[in-house]
């Protein structure tokens, strides 16, 4: 899909916000240190954490969580994103520049998402490169000489990413650190299937509520008369449009504006037993609605 | 109780301080954008966790940590509570200011200890709320001008209570945001009760410590030549000054200025099998201490 | 060892960094309100957390964490280390000045590895405090004019040593908060131990993704031919530059600079069944190199 309108534009035309999307927990020094170095190129850097406790080497989840997470910060906002299971391998550290945010991160899949928000992708090898989408440019990180001196060999988030993207977000141009790049690796993120009766999509993530959120946008939903919802063998009826209106599990559209599992007051992925990965199908339930007065339609 | 002097007044006239306590926890992207849409409004504002890992939908915990935080921040603070089960349903978001802090939240009993805090309160319904105490006002969060353009379902506090808080915590009055209202929801906190021959109170926190934390004010001891405690089945005696002087179980005087139960270098919560919501006796132990030139009362 | 070369020296002289390294965890509201009062008194302040999960009352581990990190901060940096399980006691809170930053903490051992740092450590007396190194300045923190007015007995963090941090990050000279020491404490921090035909280290720190790191500089492996490691039973070979370089259990260089031991795409705690503490063995294995061609040393 195309740019929606952007949150907070211009609103900030001075500041200069990194965000930190990590798997590298709160628990260990690592991105205290990474912090650390940031502020040492832009003292006046606001870091902000999105999320550190994305599962060890689980690219697929970071991709989904920054790709649902940069369109709430001003556009001028540098995105560190590290997941980096491959470190110091043939892999590249790369730069996307897009209208909504720069992006700094190991060429993996991570941008993804972001990618895909920005116009359609199509591939240019075997090795899962797609084309720059219209608008954006992307650069490799290869000129050692905005590196810290001593670069380790398992921690080039702070090493390499974190200097360059304090130097990004204190103004300096992204192609100053390497050399410009015509594609960046893409893997397809989950789409929901439609089907002749129903849609077919999958659970994409479940959050410290037990909330499960699928990957099957609000506007599928809008056409459909009376939505139940199938996850493994639990049937589901009603799509809500607040936790508050229904009752145990419910549908409802989520924050990410996709379709939703929850039970109100409760955790849905415990009591179903459903997890990331998940198959939930979505029919009208136009026949049975009109034997069951209880079910509704509300959103 | 009256307010009591402030910490750090004045001395921060030009800080934008905002504070999160939510049940958000820190393991999903919901604080990291919720903090990218305060620095979109407000890019100077600098933003401080106070908890996320409020228990889920437990508004009794979340009004006793920011109704024993907020004294500690310059008075000029914004702080955001967030605890919100009923969201989108016929509850208000309402802003409290008083003169000692400005709050932002869900009109749900969260702000209950801050109240009780700023004056004797009075019920001016059969509903829970409150008139406001003197040199207190409020406001019903209800001009959608200031919000996002698309407000979610499920996260007002990043769609309605982020940019507020932005536009607050940049000097815009409260007044802007929608209209005065006289009353706020008030959920009574816990109160020790005073009997003939002790003073029966309730654990109200614990923590990683496992230190655990009750309603019994340090004001209430000092009248008590030897307290002791009971717990469940435990009798702890001593009331101590420091950790450090104590062995095993001891009492002494927490930093939210309670009786606090601790277990030294060890975890009381777990020795002793309590958790909070559970009843704690001080007894005076003159009687008993007469035999016993083991115990002390130091502090 | 002397001071290597310093990371982001001079380029970042007005900002006014404070670190955090503790073992409050962050379940807490006590980080939340000790930041309150540093920025109450130095609003200017940029507060990074390095970690707060440090074991309860575990000081070794809060010396080799900040040990570890102060270095990728600007030497004008205001390092707080608080792990304080005799709060209140006779242990002195002190701060010490050294050309690499300045650090606040309980005296009990906390900044070891930064004394270490900073020259050749000499006893002073039987009681565990060493000379201060060539450069550096240390005072007692016992001027109470700068305290909270209210020090509470059990968060000595919050009420003395969150305002003078903020007093000290904007710029008043550490001599104004008590008088200069010449000594502090000191634990020896864990050292390798070189025999004819091994090297006998130490498992120093578990992180998230389950890597032993180990006491072993990197410049001692630099000797040996073809190493290999013994962990308890485990035998390990071959010494790679990268994770992705290897399989399974590989040694490689720490991006604390000296030997660790991973599971690549795993979790080598783990499998291994090592912890903190847990002896490590490196040996040559010239011998065994010659029958094994699979077995290479990249690094």
């Amino acid at each position: 899909m195309e740019c929606e309108a952007f949150i907070g534009d211009k609103l900030s035309p001075n500041s200069s916000i990194v965000t930190l999307t990590t798997d590298f927990g709160l628990d260990d020094p690592y991105i205290g240190t990474l912090k650390g170095v940031i502020l040492s190129f832009n003292p006046s850097a606001v870091i902000v954490d999105i999320k550190h406790s994305i599962g060890p080497q689980n690219i697929a989840e970071a991709a989904f969580v920054i790709g649902n997470s940069y369109r709430f910060f001003p556009t001028n906002t540098v995105h560190v994103v590290i997941v980096d299971p491959t470190v110091g391998s043939a892999r590249r550290l790369v730069i996307l520049e897009t209208q909504n945010g720069t992006f700094i991160a190991p060429d993996n899949g991570l941008l993804s998402h972001v990618l895909e928000d920005h116009g359609k992708l199509i591939l240019i090898d075997n090795d899962s490169n797609v084309a720059l989408p219209f608008g954006c440019k992307a650069y490799w990180v290869n000129k050692s000489e905005y590196w810290l001196p001593f670069v380790s060999s398992t921690f080039h988030g702070r090493d390499v990413i974190a200097p360059v993207a304090g130097y990004l977000s204190s103004g300096i141009a992204s192609l100053n650190f390497g050399e410009a790049i015509n594609g960046l690796h893409y893997n397809p993120s989950s789409k929901p299937i439609l089907g002749k009766d129903c849609i077919t999509g999958t659970i994409v993530y479940s959050d410290r509520f037990g909330n499960l959120i699928s990957d099957i946008p609000a506007s599928l939903l809008s056409s459909i008369t009376y939505p139940s919802f199938q996850i493994g063998e639990r049937h589901i009826t009603g799509l809500y449009k607040y936790y508050s209106e229904g009752h145990a599990l419910i549908g409802l559209i989520s924050s990410f504006n996709t379709l939703e599992i929850a039970f109100v007051n409760g955790n849905a992925s415990e009591v179903i037993g459903a997890k990331v990965g998940d198959k939930i199908v979505v029919y009208s339930d136009l026949k049975d609605i009109n034997n069951d007065d209880s079910i509704k339609r509300i959103y």
